[in-house]
């Protein structure tokens, strides 16, 4: 445990890589501090859904991180060829002295600050040396031994470049990362806004050899052809930067005092899955992730929010809507939610549409009371099928029958675990009453959707 | 052998899969039979680049045919979660009757016609029955066990249509698939143009149970889904158009007469490694491949354009281009190529910008003979840096010497191998005479590529 420490704290490390190989981490520990952290939430275990979730935490995780039980030396051995180069004093192209960058790497890591995944759009550049290049999908494989460790976008720019320095030995080598996090829910606003739909964004960038000059022309070589891409490269935050952590977690909303004991022994399992992973609970930037994945984490506690729900529903309907002189069609479109996926405990979020029609004397429902019901929904382990069916039968119970609910979310165990989808997008629709039978009501909400994602 | 012949052509057994599970294709044989391809292509097959080429394409091949191996009855068995419904008679949601969609998965799959690699973004939607719904990263999985086989788009849409049928048992599932296959180079044409960079596309769908009737309104509703992520759906192929194949082998350009005999070696060392791949090469969607694949891959026969080159080459310059006055700066930029991997035998294909000094009195080269220098170092076996050094020089000695090289190219090998890369992208560039040391020529050639690309 002790080597790896030296991996995370010298980057000038061979490849960076310290743990045996071979090592593989024991799933049963994992499993058993997931079920603490389940039973933290207040969850039954034994419930269906989430009967196989230890399991599949503990296999995701494993996964997640199998970096540490990799070496970039074994990829990047057996994949650099012999190429001639220019003749000398005519200039630089080939194998010596010719740029070349390979661009838009997807990858994504877990953050060391909370523990949840965040993407990656990875650029690599190096200039050959020795009349040798590289494989090009070495570059993808190398960012990815690294990028599968718990990880700070800084740290990881400067392992892939390490690893890539000693791996391909060139004359210079850099290393671009574009990093984005998801935010995390501000329960003290007491409402999501629309920002909870932005992602916490940083780029970073490291080099070495010709690279480590962060004015040498050989960098603005290499982002004029990152531009090509569209990439707006001016904000990238180097190495001598002293802006703080990125991870939104550092400034999340505190725990409520009461749940103190509970919380110890939540911290206490999450500490030892960073053991079984073969990770340092005690260096200095995991010190406190156990604390901030558990206070992420009880966002999502059982039943939370179900005394704030109560004073909104029970509440008036807002007096300043006009009533409906006759059954008229209404919408409140793009409703941000966040949840909790409880197969995999990874964050799934995006907005809800609903429509609904309106009878005849009685106001329209204020957006402000389906977000709150959106919110109670959202805040708990869900799968999004049952989110549809639940803020669907609320609504209707509140509205009279007649309600039709899209839901449109990105799910993070879509991009993190083994299948890593990173563009795919989920789409549920419940329909009630008139909208399962009159298509023509149906379709008209639909295209309101369309008309507005669109714009 | 005989059993996979009904995995292809009825979709309706079980799952598709009829290879024993735990049967591993044998890749010596292949590898014998990729170096009797590159000895076709009149290569030796002892180069260093090429060295390991036959173990590469083996194992790349192995890889990317591995659903051959694996059941999709096992990827949805334990991912089916019971989830409670709507009452009954109030509509559809849930667990019962609400849609279910997965959008944008990114796949690629294998061109049964031609052996190259395609890619496929892939749409799934399905209605639960029974109270039951299925891990939505399930849907990718399937999918992408039908994908890595050979493949034409409807076929996948329909093998993955009915493996989730069987696997869900739901009242319908719909598949959409739109599909990206690269062209083919037309030689009769002499050269590249710029459709070359164009894709050919094609969008197919299957549906089952409700979606069994291409008008039902529930395609309806899907369609409007997938609208709200900006795609074009109204042109979407069903099973009952009688179109032709979509690959471009079936129309391109016959061989060389003369080399009737190598041919035919070629066509019986692609036809053993389907055997080897677990394919039945008489099976009639085969039979005419590896003819069509040794067709494709003869384009880059060493050493076939020679001629044509030394004809533009010792030709005269253009002479309706005005000659310069003093030393100008010429570009030409986006010069489109095609170009095939020495590494792994996969296509790479892009543009070459250059840019040189005019010196005074002589005038601007003509684009096409730059065309034709591009055309003729592209189409062989290569590596993009060395393709970057071979035209900076040929330029340069007909220049004197001051040229700046940008290749830009997207890689199959970055798509169809295991790192699966789809949006990535390479760049070289080569700097030789004033261009290595003139900081501003430079910028202002890499200025002159990002406009043209951002407009």
């Amino acid at each position: 445990m002790g080597a790896l420490d030296e991996g995370h704290f010298s980057v000038e490390l061979e490849d960076g890589v310290n743990v045996e190989v071979g090592f593989e981490p024991e799933t049963l520990p994992i499993e058993e501090a997931v079920k603490v952290l389940l039973q933290g939430l207040g969850e039954d275990i034994n419930r269906e859904g989430i009967r196989k979730t230890p399991a599949r935490v503990a296999k995701a995780l494993c996964e997640g991180t199998r970096g540490y039980r990799q070496k970039a030396k074994d990829i990047v051995q057996g994949a650099l060829f012999p190429e001639a180069g220019l003749d000398e004093g005519v200039g630089h192209a080939g194998g010596v002295g010719g740029l070349v960058i390979v661009r838009d790497l997807d990858l994504f890591s877990y953050c060391e600050s909370c523990l949840l995944p965040f993407q990656v759009k990875c650029h690599v550049g190096y200039v050959p040396s020795g009349q040798q290049v590289v494989g090009l999908s070495k570059l993808s494989r190398v960012a990815d031994v690294f990028a599968k460790r718990l990880q700070d976008p800084q740290r990881l720019a400067d392992e892939v470049c390490s690893a890539l320095n000693h791996g391909i030995k060139p004359t210079g080598v850099a290393v671009v990362l574009q990093c984005l996090h998801i935010h995390f829910p501000n329960l003290e606003l007491g409402f999501l806004d629309s920002t909870h739909q932005e992602w916490v964004k940083v780029s970073v960038c490291s080099g070495k050899g010709l690279f480590e000059n962060s004015k040498a022309t050989i960098w603005s070589d290499f982002l004029s052809l990152l531009k090509f891409r569209g990439m707006n490269v001016e904000k990238t935050r180097t190495k001598d930067s002293t802006s703080p952590c990125w991870c939104p977690s550092q400034s999340s909303s505190a725990l409520i005092p009461c749940k103190i004991e509970l919380v110890h022994q939540m911290d206490a399992a999450v500490t030892s899955i960073l053991k079984s992973l073969g990770e340092d609970p005690s260096r200095k930037e995991l010190v406190r992730t156990p604390n901030r994945y558990v206070r992420w984490l009880m966002n999502f506690e059982k039943a939370n929010l179900e005394l704030k729900l109560n004073g909104f529903v029970c509440g008036k309907m807002d007096p300043f809507h006009p009533s409906c002189n006759e059954a008229e069609m209404q919408s409140e479109l793009n409703l941000a939610f966040w949840s909790l996926c409880e197969h995999h405990l990874l964050p799934f979020h995006g907005v809800v549409h609903i429509g609904y029609f309106c009878t005849k004397g009685t106001n329209p429902i204020a957006r402000s009371i389906l977000e709150s019901i959106v919110h109670f929904y959202g805040f708990k382990l869900q799968v999004q099928e049952r989110l549809t069916r639940q803020v669907s039968e609320t609504v209707s119970s509140l509205l009279g029958g007649d309600v039709i609910v899209v839901v449109e979310a990105s799910h993070s165990c879509m991009v993190s675990r083994g299948i890593e989808k990173l563009g795919s997008n989920t789409a549920t629709m419940a329909l009630l009453g008139r909208f399962s039978t009159d298509a023509a009501a149906k379709n008209m909400f639909l295209q309101s959707i369309q008309n507005t994602s669109t714009s």
